[in-house]
């Protein structure tokens, strides 16, 4: 049997997904904190740069039976389809080919057009092209979010049951609890994006949801 | 059998993986193209945003045989593992799940940490909010580029044969010959990153990849 190793952030929304699925699929992982503040962000360092040379969080390091090491994967998306590929059961997406496609349109809406804007990174090349400060970073980022999260809302308007995508959990979910969470931090008003609010907050009650939440992280931060 | 439509712009790198995939698997298809910037951006119109809220490109509409519609579908990733899905030969991904997730690793780095911080809709908030002009805006496209192909540059030495991922195509060159082209756009001193080159190139002399380029669409402009 395989076992894992996550390299992650207790913030980091990427994190929290792989996370939240290993947890859904009842897998057992060790965590590993890297911190993306200190010492310069640890992600930067030249032992994390060894396992992951984008320097980016999670990395997820899978072992076989012996300790050797099967895969370093970085990329919270290609981690999460690995682990629905090596662990079917339970599955994060629905059974016909459109509505996987609609699932991944979903996912990636949060994972490529909204979060890399709004993350750290481009942040603090704000901050340092642009001077900005810590509340002129956290209004771009809310307005990120916010224009984007209007179209989303429109998308999860129609596939919606009790989930983003009818009455299964999806990687959908997975995506967008994380992403509702960051809004809510950099001061999205959410009553306006009723459907969004409404399956976020029944996937969070999932026991994998909740143990995944940053603040039950060992590296949290209050 | 079903139908293609792609709604997308010449030089939208994104709408460009999609012509290759469409090309790779033998799928003709039908072009309407979105222009970006005319008329304040065609993709911000009622008309378009029916078919996409998110005012993206490309979307993939997808028609069975009586013309009725089965999907219409946004976001380049979704759309690739779809077309892979309904047609899986020939196919873009190695026959292992190892091999597929560092092929993912590889898309999303381009897909999901590189091209959403260079593309245009962050250059006009850049040029709105700070005052940016077209120089400040392919110089902040230049560094972020830069930045992520170092890193990207090390994984490809490893992983790569004539291709990215070894001797066969596969959807990371999908994503990395369009993001090359940008690269050398923006400015990006190429021969810093020789690997990157030279699977590039020799994915673009592919019939699928030749024929998806900006030059060779009906909407090209020079």
């Amino acid at each position: 049997m395989n076992s894992y190793t996550l390299h992650g952030y207790f913030r980091s929304t990427t994190s929290w997904r792989v996370r939240i699925a290993l947890g859904f699929k009842g897998l057992e992982y060790e965590t590993v904190p890297v911190h993306l503040l200190r010492d310069g962000g640890q992600q930067n360092s030249d032992a994390y740069k060894e396992l992951n040379p984008l320097g980016e969080v999670p990395t997820l390091v899978v072992r076989d039976d012996d300790g050797a090491i099967v895969a370093r994967l970085a990329q919270s998306v290609a981690i999460l389809e690995y682990l629905e590929e090596t662990h079917p059961n339970p599955g994060l997406f629905p059974p016909d080919a459109v509505g996987r496609a609609r699932t991944r349109q979903l996912v990636e809406i949060v994972n490529s057009s909204i979060h890399p804007v709004q993350n750290l990174k481009v942040m603090r090349q704000l901050t340092a092209d642009f001077g900005t400060d810590r509340a002129a970073n956290f209004d771009w980022a809310k307005r990120w979010i916010d224009r984007h999260f209007v179209g989303l809302e429109r998308l999860v308007e129609i596939t919606r049951g009790r989930y983003a995508m009818g009455d299964a959990i999806t990687l959908a979910d997975v995506a967008i609890v994380p992403q509702v969470f960051n809004a809510r931090r950099f001061g999205v008003q959410m009553d306006r994006f009723p459907c969004l609010t409404a399956v976020s907050s029944a996937a969070s009650e999932h026991p994998a949801f909740e143990a995944a939440v940053p603040s039950r992280q060992p590296d949290f931060e209050g």
